[in-house]
């Protein structure tokens, strides 16, 4: 009987449950999260089969808490369990988590599948997931190759494109691809919240394209934000000498704008050919 | 015979005439394009039954065109056509086409169905594309009460719901909605471009879903920003001050920072229930 422990059972982590039992991975999953009823919940659903008991034997523990209790639940799982069970987290930002540790543990493989949607719960976790994603791990020098092996086969067993980077790399990439859209995104919404209800009426397809990503956990991603506020600031000093620049253009030179406007197409179109 | 000018034969100008020829608003749709291949296809598609021929008597003429030639297609078409056939454009702002007017004729009602998508072009053109839309339109006192019913008319019957506003409040409102989005999301998308391509592959559902309008046609949106850049400007510097202020929360009070998250995402959720 291969164990999968689940700590955090929401979207992320009840997903790689479901994955995995799919794809036969591990046989059964054992469940454990602060709040008792979103616990219950993944039960029910069966997304989990059991609540996980402290000490017992594992073959693997996915933590898929928020951003800001990695760190903690790692301590705390790591005087529980044996210290040869590979643990892997989902956290969006990996600088932060590793800064906070005391001591990084040998067997934990820091791992952001680039994969989620901005609803949240494990009844809205899907075994389809992973499929065709890419999933980001930073280990170091440090960390048991045994257990990167293993975390590894995990998330390509679900479906996933597994890449090796850096936990600096890894934040800039990510602050720029998701942690500053998402600031974009709530700096308009909160903007257009404060206008009257004329404004508000004239929403279209592409609005709400465009900020569907605040719709996102607040906890979540408030502890996100904050993990990354380093390089959140810093990009968002470069964003912002860009936007005064192409507002510039909008003023003084439209052809110039157009050519500006029609390269960034070019690009977006060759990001998801 | 009613006949429908259709002045600029791409996805609006298209989708104009095959709604209003689902519906039998008008029985025929002559076109007219500066670009002689587009307005071939336009008939090739069925789009349009026949050329649009100068001074010939129509119904009522649309001009869809990008927003930066409207007023000079409209100062043209004034010379050409009876003052009494009601001219609307589908511009997306109402502002500087009526500043670059000479006169504004009185059979023209500024108009803009809030409808669309980044693709362009006859072939993309829907019958459906203004169901459950709102279209504003921005008459002056000068405006013949005739030609606004007249058109009011049109809008309504291929699914749009009217709305009256002055060309200000028109433009403020959509630089919210529609072009500050657009200039956010060309500057992350050029932020991107600029970095190295492990950060390309790393682009989630929710940089896709916040980038999708950075695609539509460069010259529409050259326009489009340029036509409103006093507002764009002011709009930009507003935001920008947002920008900090979260990014601050983020460095120093997260529990802050989730609270406004949650108005945000409380607000977003309101606007599509």
């Amino acid at each position: 009987m291969r164990t999968l422990g689940i700590v955090g059972t929401g979207l992320i982590g009840g997903s790689v449950a479901l994955a995995c039992r799919e794809r036969g991975i591990f046989d059964e999953f054992a469940g454990l999260d602060k709040d008792c009823s979103k616990l219950e919940i993944a039960i029910q659903l069966g997304v989990c089969d059991r609540p996980l008991t402290s000490g017992e034997n594992l073959d693997a523990i996915c933590v898929s808490v928020p951003t800001g209790s990695i760190a903690s639940t790692i301590e705390s799982l790591s005087t529980q369990f044996s210290a040869d069970v590979p643990i892997f987290d989902v956290g969006s930002v990996k600088g932060s988590i590793l800064k906070e540790l005391h001591e990084v543990p040998e067997n934990f493989v820091p791992s952001h599948p680039i994969a989620g949607s901005e609803k949240s719960g494990a009844h809205e976790a899907r075994a389809d997931l992973f499929n065709d994603s890419v999933c980001v791990i930073t280990p170091s020098s440090g960390t048991n190759s045994r257990c990167v092996d293993r975390v590894k086969k995990i998330w390509e067993g679900i479906g996933a494109r597994v890449i090796e980077l850096s936990p600096e790399t890894h934040d800039v990439s990510l602050g720029l691809t998701s942690h500053l859209p998402h600031l974009l995104s709530y700096a308009i919404v909160e903007m257009l919240s404060e206008e009257n209800e004329i404004a508000h009426g004239l929403v279209g397809t592409g609005f709400k394209d465009f900020s569907r990503i605040a719709e996102g956990d607040a906890r979540v991603w408030s502890d996100i934000l904050s993990a990354n506020a380093g390089v959140l600031a810093e990009q968002t000093d470069q964003l912002i000498e860009k936007l005064l620049e192409i507002v510039r253009l909008a003023q003084t030179d439209k052809r110039a704008l157009s050519k500006r406007i029609d390269l960034v197409r070019s690009f977006r179109q060759s990001l998801y050919d």
